[in-house]
Order: C-alpha cells, then structure tokens, then sequence
C-alpha cells in the first residue's frame, strides 16, 4: 500500500502538500491539488482512516446505548436509527448495558473520547447529572420527556398515554385495572406510576401494589403475570401491558387456562408489533420505526430539539 | 481540557516526551514518564482516543454485518456477540445491510480503512472472491460453512439438519413435506435444497417447488404460507420453517382457519426461541447466543477454525 511519502515522491511535492491535499486545506495550487489526486488514483492509495479522523475531529460514528438487541421495542427504534445512519453516511457503535451503569458510563466516556460524535441513549439507567457532565463533549439523545437535563429528545408522554388509556379501560366498565412494566425505576416507569395513582384518585379507586407487574418484558414472562393473577383473591379485570410481547405471552397463556378474554380479562398491548396483529390484541401504537430515524437525526444536528410523538389505540378483540 | 502541550508544561519534558509516555514508546526515563502520568492525573486530561488508535494501529472497534435487527434470529446472535464485546473491551459498530451488496462491501471498506480491528459477517450478500479480496485488511469471520474462504467461521451444517429433520418427518409418515426460508439464494438456503432434493431422491418423491416458500421471515409471513396452502390441489403434510417467528404466525393463522395441527398440518420450526416454547412448537433449538459469543472470539484471535455447532430437536406439539 502506498505511504504518504509514496504520493509525495509521485505527485512530485512535499508530504506536507500531499497532506494539505488529503485534508482538503486551502493554500495548495490547483496544479498540486491536481497532481496529487492522479498519485492517490494511480496507486490505489487508501487513507488510515483514523488519520483523517484526527484531522477533522469528527468519526462519522453515533454510539447508541439500548438495555438489550433481543426485545423488538430496541429491535425497532435500531431499525430506525440505521435507517437515517445509512442514508447520512454514519455508522453506529451499539453499546449493549444490560441496564449496568457502568457500561452506560463507557458509552459516555467513548464521546468524551471522541472515538464517537454523538451518543444517543435509547433508555437511561445514569442519574441525570452524570449525563449532564458529559453534555459538553457532544451530542447526547434522549428517547424520554426529560426536562431536567437540556439535551434533544424524542419520546412518548407516558404520562397521557397511560392515563387515556385506563380512562378507557374504565369508560369500558373496569374499576380494577393493572399494569406491567419492564422495569419499575425507569424515567417511563415513574410517569405511568404518577398517571396511574392520578387516574386511581379522580375515580376513588384504591390503589393496590399487587396490581402492578414489573420485570415484565419477554413473552413467557406473560405466563408470570397470568399464574400470579389467578392466585389473587381479588384479580384486576383488565391490564395495561406495556409490551406486545408480554401481552402476547398473556393471551397464549389465558387460552390454555381457559380464562376467556377480553370476559375474565382484557389486555391493552403497547407497540402495535405484528404479533399484535396476529393475535388481534388491542394495543396503543408507538411509531418506534419513525422514532429512531428521529432519534438519529437529532444527534447530527446541532440544534436543540424535543419532539413529542403520538401514539393510536388500535382497537381489536382484547377489551 | 488539558492539551498535550499543557501536560508538557505541568511535568516540565518536552512535548515529545509527552506523546512517547502516553503511547508507551520506550526511550523515556522513569523520572519523565512519572512526571507526565503525574501532570495527567493532575489536569484530567484525556487524549483524544483516535490518536491512540493512530499510533496503535487498533480501534477496539469490531464491526458486526447484519442484514436487520429486528428479528429474533440475529437479535440472539448480536446479544452474544455484544456479551464478549464487553468482556474483552470492545465495542461493536453495526452495519445494517438489508441485504444489500454496496452496504456490505462499505463494511469491508471500513476494515480496508482501519476504522474497525475485524468484521464479522452475521449473513453475507457479496460473493466469495470480494470478501477474500479483503482479507489482508483484518480478520473476516463468517456464520456459514464455507470451505472456499480461507475464513474463521461459526456455523451450524444446515445440510445434515435438514437431513435429519426431513427422515423425521418422514419416519412420522409424511410423504409430501415442505419448506419455508428467508431467501432463496443464501449460502445456507442453498444447502438446504441441496438436501432437500437428497432427501426426495433417497425415498424416489416428486420434487415440487410449489412446496417451497421463500420470504418468510416475520410473524405475519404465516399467513401467506397458509393462504397459500389453501390454495392447492395437493397441499403438503408438513412444513419445516427456517424461523420460529414465521412457525407461530402459521400456527396462529391454522388455529383461525381451523386447520388442526398436526393432524392436517405438522410443523417443525428453528431456532427454539421463547415463543416456541409458548406455543408448544416443535422446533429445533439452534445456540444463538453462543454462536455470537464465538464468532466475537474468533473476530479478535488471529488463529484460523471452523466451529460447527450443534442444535437439538425440541419435540413439542406441533409434530
């Protein structure tokens, strides 16, 4: 392969030229410039291009941290964040952090590095001010309604979502309804729980703990919640599941049970996945495609921006 | 931010010196280098990582060719691959083909370039000459069993299993069994003709194409098999489908359409992922996760081998 020197020694000019040429500098003659791309094409010669890196500052690399590939919630907004890195000549660094800090650290030490040009955080676990340190070093994207930290965000107003949708299951009839999350501490999480108890205090419902289902997030984890709810004295008649796929796990379950839904229990899905389709499950669709490509172009721009998207309940046999 | 001129100043060495200590050059006495680590832990300084990369040559970037994430299949294997990433301080950047030629060929770009140490090609599009064509640049780790490119590879014999899974059926006495794949002209779709067309000859059965679906890859893509199976005059007993995924939708879709299964219809899916389990299908487990795990391993160790791995009949309710 063709050193620098090597092109220097064709084109017939110094290393320093050939550099300036390279690094698209100015005050190189259009002889010279000439000269030096006819070496570069004649010996098929091929930058190191960490070199060109260090030279601009810039690596044409996004880093995004998700919890997890193997979820079609991350599998989705991934779908659409390589769709916009394609089309935008980047490339994306995937930092999986099983929800650890530390590793979601890392993630934000790569920018800090400038091994990467923006980071875009598909589900916080750091507090707040962490993020906020490192805000200084490039981009960061958040996919929650974060007020707190002044960085770009596209995300879902769970808060609303939750509470329209309980005021529907309640309009349908239920005063005993539940919910499943994934994960109870989480930005998201923190907002259902707020609408939750407010929706539970307009009606004068009371408020159960064991009404609400965490570490729900896979398919079978649907078999969980459905041996944990024929256990209890007094079952919620309706649950909002914060995943297809565990509402799928749930359906498939009740099925063999022979609990009938929606009669013994209805299931509001969240995602509108295919699987939703398939087994004809209410569920409030969450653009996650559209999601990531705005995700992607948020962390290229260098504007501000906090965009809200919506959701649709897509009414089929579940309620 | 420090620069390297700073810490030159703080520790009183030449700015050389600097550069020598932070990329463990030798030629610098101990009382230097101590004075510099001192200046840098001092000043908080943090080098700009591409520099390094620069001087060493390496990236700790591994870059992972997939044709999309959201599907089980390779979200499995890209959760083992991100499991040893972590634990062998790499990070993974992930280059989306949707099977697209240019898109792998910018990955084997990006080896050529030195802006990732390995790739590793999770389903490959281009042919084998372009691929070898790149393998001075890096290693080149494949999923397939290929005996042409002088590659690391991990892979599962797609021919013996299918083999195996169609006398399976075969001793279960079906005599008109047909096939469900992703894409008719991958490498291991190939081989699974091959022993497909074996298997016909071996019990002198009529080879018939309307048997084979290709472009089945999702949930809903069961419903076209099924719709089309309706269809026919002499519609096949059994079907091995390449993807679980595909296994449950035409599950889901014969339940609707009250095809029973087995009785009209056996299946046999891949893979054994969660959803299989739920559905009672039979299927054949397939080690994802450790597959990813070794294809990472294989991507930063500089020996040669040939991993094939083994997979299981999962015998469930659908046979």
């Amino acid at each position: 392969m063709a050193t620098i020197k090597d092109l220097a020694k064709m084109a017939g000019v110094s290393v320093t030229t050939v550099s300036r040429v390279l690094n698209n500098h100015s005050y190189v003659s259009e002889e010279k410039r000439k000269a030096v791309f006819e070496a570069v094409k004649a010996s098929n010669y091929d930058k190191n291009i960490n070199a060109v890196h260090l030279s601009k500052g810039k690596t044409q690399l996004i880093g995004v941290v998700l919890p997890f590939a193997d979820h079609p919630y991350f599998a989705l907004l991934l779908k659409g964040l390589a769709k916009q890195a394609l089309e935008n000549n980047y490339k994306l660094v995937f930092i999986q952090t099983d929800y650890r800090k530390e590793r979601e650290i890392e993630a934000l030490h790569m920018l800090k590095q400038k091994q990467i040009d923006a980071l875009i955080i598909c589900s916080r676990t750091c507090e707040a001010e962490v993020i906020e340190e490192h805000l200084p070093f490039g981009p960061i994207v958040l996919c929650e309604n974060n007020k707190e930290i002044e960085a770009s965000s596209t995300y879902v107003n769970h808060y609303n979502v939750f509470f329209d949708a309980l005021e529907y299951l309640y309009q349908k009839g239920h005063k005993r309804i539940g919910y499943c999350i994934a994960r109870k501490f989480g930005a998201n999480s923190r907002d259902r729980e707020r609408a939750y108890r407010d929706f539970l205090k307009k009606y004068h419902l009371p408020y159960d703990s064991g009404c609400i289902f965490d570490q729900c997030l896979h398919v079978e984890d649907g078999e969980k919640v459905v041996n944990h709810i024929m256990e209890m004295d007094e079952p919620p008649s309706a649950l909002l599941v914060t995943s297809d796929q565990v509402a799928a796990g749930i359906v498939t379950c009740c099925q063999k049970r022979h609990i009938s839904i929606p009669g013994d229990l209805a299931i509001i899905g969240f995602n509108n996945e295919p699987i939703a389709k398939m087994m004809n499950i209410t569920t409030i669709e969450i653009p996650l495609v559209d999601m990531g490509e705005n995700l992607f172009l948020q962390a290229v721009n260098d504007d501000l921006s906090n965009k809200e998207v919506s959701v649709q309940l897509i009414e089929r046999g579940t309620v």
